[in-house]
């Protein structure tokens, strides 16, 4: 399964869901990840957000594809990735 | 196409980002936009974007996919839409 994950989380929060999602995702801009994972992990992943996101203030949106074949990806500008950006 | 945008921009270019994405799309988290629209629509909207993005600071991803039922989506916590929330 391909999933892009993207979130918009309160700043006392963001260093420890960009360290969550890099556990199983690659980083690709800000507040954007994607990769390859199954099912079982993303719900893991999932549940150790909830751990620490408020309901009420934090957002986690995930698009899952069946195959990263069905996704096209064309980025504009700056490309981040895993390899040079580390905080 | 079925279409999910995401910008990383400087402060000062993200309301126009903003305006500009949303005359296309529909808004659903901070930076994020999704919908259906025309590959024809979808060059427009890039080519008004590069006109004030700053390629070596400004980042603009985008995910195609050929229909929305090949992308399944999940949000946990709060849902922005364009219905409740103006700037």
């Amino acid at each position: 399964m391909y999933v892009i994950l993207v979130y918009d989380i309160g700043e006392k929060r963001v260093g420890k869901m960009l360290k969550l999602c890099r556990q199983y995702l690659n980083w690709i801009q800000n507040s954007v990840f994607e990769g390859e994972m199954t099912e079982v992990k993303l719900k893991e992943l999932v549940a150790k957000a909830k751990k620490f996101m408020k309901q009420e203030e934090d957002s986690l949106i995930i698009f899952k594809s069946r195959d990263a074949k069905w996704l096209e990806k064309e980025i504009i500008g700056q490309e981040k990735n895993d390899l040079d950006t580390f905080l």
